[in-house]
């Protein structure tokens, strides 16, 4: 596992940040440390930050929520003076590669999503206090916040740098969220993103740039005030103790592979894939009570969390594994109990984090540029909760009849409550609603049949798997897919899947993902930014980028 | 003017098609020269196309409507046996710079988007009549028609083979009008577009490719009788006769400056920016019948069709002209007077077809993928309809006080109810409405202001101008942020533009030019296509792409 990233930390382990718990609020000081960069060849200066400073925010977002559910509001603010957060760190983006650039904003994005989402689902509000200067990724970082207050000093100030300054875009949601969640007239917006130097004070407020300044001197109190009005107004339930997120039971083994407790990663790098194969529960706790106590060893929480780390894994440092094909094995009754349990408890705090926890993983799962596919085999249990896989996926195949000496239990598939809105997709729509715009009988049909057991011919004609195969073609047929697939352009199949899977409405979140990643990609790839005149290399040389001007 | 393409074509110069107007219904035979290619280097075999054989159909497509406004339905088939279109000219898309690459598939975009507003502003409905092969660009041709009938025969096919062929994407809207005008399923989307053969027959049907499969031997009976059906059932208005688009006025002078009978475009190199300067009317037509009887030359028509060809001709011919600025001067009154009359008489036809023009051409204003600004001086007119310009650019400067010097009429704009829905944005807000989502006091102290006088101070602070500048700012503001702007990367730019100029709703459209033209930018820059062993290099060659098969 040399060089490779890992996506677990815990507390112990933070090199760039702390938190001080106090009652209902938390204090997340952001204080990196220059040395602690994850890779070799620059120094993580002013608060700038690289993936590993990303890992570990996402990492306190998501122990807020599990750990300290007592945490009405969460204040992010710098450790150091006289800067709030001077954003990604440009040498480290100037030395990365293409892939790397992007998979680093793609997770960015996600753990900046995260920080909304604790609110919207949690009730745990982000407010960004700002006392320094607020450059690039460091005010995108505080637009994810639900309140922003800046400080009115000399040295204060937010700005979108990224475009007059390195020649790429603010890539961290930057610009859609001043479009679409702060509203900020377009022209200012215009003006704002081209200047080097940002907006200070009142301008800011009167732009919709942040939503409160205040002078230096009130500054500390002021926001102390704010965080405690906005715990007591908030609707969050008051909750005593939350459970610890214990180390994740993981082995990588030889060739890439890796054993977690309900998920089993096989690499093929040869053929170019990796199959994801998910174990049903082997049995599911009673009561409330009894799934309280199991803590983060209850089975939808750890395959959660498994299942999450996987793919980061995958993504990070399987760069070449174009293909991830989706199983499962497993006791599709024991599956539903456990479903049951949590969707009757689903107003237990607990329980809905389990359950937005899974949410996001799917989520994940949906904006994970490879291809995917699911395979339905015999013994499968791909119902409810695990069914969601199904459709987050570019295509399913799956068993009819009897194979020979295959004693499995017969490929079925059902769907529960589970399927029809729990767990929306980035375009608020559940993913079978947006697999079946075209036909909204499809979605009646689908409605009708909940709980119903249903193999593969009535699943292919309900338009719930892209093909039933039975035993004379399932082999030639995957195997030809697949090596089909495995010599496409990844590039096309990245930019394909991208326009394919997310129709429908659009959200702020498909907007960031879907069009300010696509424009971000192409700048990352424009000699303009990356040729080594482009100013994205030259950053820091003295010397400005030199650009071919011509437009398109 | 060697070596720049003309956007201005008439019937006596059509090369590539043929058009037959028969009552009610046109026939459109696509009949592509294999020889009349707009660039050296590729023969237009197959019915493929290139920006020549675009800007024919664009031309029968906007006369169709002012010349042939008795037409209810346009049948679009080929003029040649089996094929009916092989879709862009890979040659010509291999040998094309970047910047012609993307601004070739914005205008042919265009031209798709023109056939769907036919039916949707004037009533004209688009049939495709598919026998042959229909691939790529020839499909997403048959896509932006609003019926698709396809033959059964053993040769005719509908396919998007770009992905699996050539390692880019269906640029000109076909992934997105798939899933969002189809809705077609996103798994079978995912099998058709990365299967080079298509998809035939029924199947066609099923998946929701086509409308509708008819045996070869009924096929064109069956295209006759339906087009019959919707002439009968469309609520398009009958109307006698058409009117002429005459010739442009037009010249171009030294230095690459052009003169139009109401906009003349100054080109300054050296500073890589153009000002384009509208003319108000001298005079406007008193009632409808002598509005008539001025055809092609009232004003607010020569307007629209002037402009709009100023602004593609810089596009494609002034690729390093990265900043447009837009003058008007004239009389405000004669303006508003030209403006009540057609908003008076707006449901004749012929009102209506000039306000659609102008509403087409603001919209291709807005993803002019420039840096665009408007002066309001002196002596200016922007009311109204011209007022539109000042919301579509992305930043405006208004002059304030009197000028030494400078006895035109002091700066001033004004509102009407052009401003308030009648030129609806890509995303179908109007201009004024996107540009304060933010705060609708905004919008509705703009609404009560309607037709008021509003000089500098006023209208910045109504947010309707981004600067209000005295004279002794003036120039200084103007010339540093000009310099400025000349100086940022052109990518950045058209990045950061594509992301700020559409907040608010997503429709079909703002995803074909927002999200799917930034992947398939992208792409364009991608070593897997375009690098000398990429697919689209190779292509013909015989030998198949060789990829980098790092996913990102």
């Amino acid at each position: 596992m040399n060089n490779s990233v890992d996506f677990q930390t815990d507390p112990s382990n933070y090199r760039h940040w702390r938190v001080d718990y106090n009652g209902a609020i938390a204090n997340v000081y952001m204080d990196v440390d220059d040395n602690g960069g994850l890779f070799d060849g620059y120094d993580l200066k002013l608060n700038s930050y690289d993936l590993g400073v990303d890992i570990e925010l996402a990492d306190i977002v998501e122990r807020m929520r599990f750990e300290h559910p007592q945490i009405k509001v969460v204040v992010l603010q710098s450790g150091k003076d006289r800067v709030f957060c001077a954003g990604a760190n440009i040498r480290m983006l100037g030395g990365a590669s293409h892939s790397h650039k992007v998979n680093f904003c793609k997770f960015t994005n996600e753990t900046r999503n995260a920080l909304e989402s604790a609110e919207a689902d949690s009730g745990q509000k982000y407010i960004a206090a700002i006392k320094g200067a607020c450059a690039g990724g460091g005010y995108e970082l505080a637009l994810a916040c639900n309140y922003i207050m800046l400080t009115d000093d000399r040295n204060t100030s937010v700005s979108l740098p990224e475009v007059p300054l390195l020649a790429v875009l603010p890539g961290t949601g930057g610009l859609t969220r001043l479009t679409d969640k702060r509203k900020v007239r377009r022209d200012l917006a215009d003006v704002f993103c081209s200047t080097e130097e940002g907006v200070k004070g009142k301008r800011a407020e009167q732009w919709r740039l942040v939503d409160e300044v205040i002078t230096n001197s009130r500054f500390d109190q002021a926001v102390l005030e704010r965080a405690g009005e906005f715990a007591a107004a908030s609707d969050k339930s008051d909750v005593s103790e939350g459970i610890v997120l214990t180390k994740l039971d993981r082995t990588f083994e030889n060739d890439g592979n890796i054993r977690y407790s309900t998920v089993d990663v096989e690499v093929d790098r040869a053929s170019r894939k990796a199959t994801i194969t998910i174990r049903g529960p082997d049995s599911t706790p009673t009561n409330i009570e009894s799934f309280i106590d199991e803590g983060a060893n209850t089975y939808l929480l750890r395959l959660a969390r498994e299942l999450d780390d996987a793919i980061l894994h995958l993504r990070l440092n399987e760069l070449e594994l174009g293909l991830l094909i989706f199983k499962s094995q497993g006791d599709h009754e024991k599956l539903v109990a456990h479903e049951n349990l949590l969707l009757q408890n689903a107003d237990h705090w607990l329980v809905n984090e389990v359950l937005q926890l899974w949410k996001r993983v799917l989520k994940r799962i949906d904006i994970t540029s490879r291809s995917m596919i699911a395979t339905i085999e015999h013994g499968s249990c791909f119902s409810g909760i695990l069914a969601e896989i199904l459709f987050a996926v570019d295509r399913s195949y799956m068993m009819k009849d009897e194979f020979e000496d295959d004693d499995r239990r017969i490929a079925h598939i059902s769907l529960t409550d589970a399927n029809f809105g729990m767990f929306p997709m980035a375009n608020g729509l559940s993913r079978l609603q947006t697999r079946f715009l075209g036909d909204q009988n499809f979605l009646q049909a689908a409605t009708a049949l909940k709980a119903e057991r249903l193999e593969a011919d009535d699943a292919e004609k309900l338009g719930l798997v892209t093909m039933a195969l039975d035993e004379l073609d399932w082999d030639d047929e995957l195997r030809i897919f697949m090596e089909e697939r495995a010599s496409f352009s990844p590039d096309a199949m990245t930019a394909m899947e991208a326009n394919l899977r997310f129709a429908g409405p659009e959200t702020m979140e498909t907007r960031i993902f879907g069009r300010l990643t696509a424009w971000q990609n192409w700048i990352f790839n424009r000699p303009n930014a990356v040729g080594h005149k482009g100013a994205l290399q030259r950053y820091g040389s003295g010397m400005r980028g030199k650009f071919d001007m011509e437009r398109v």
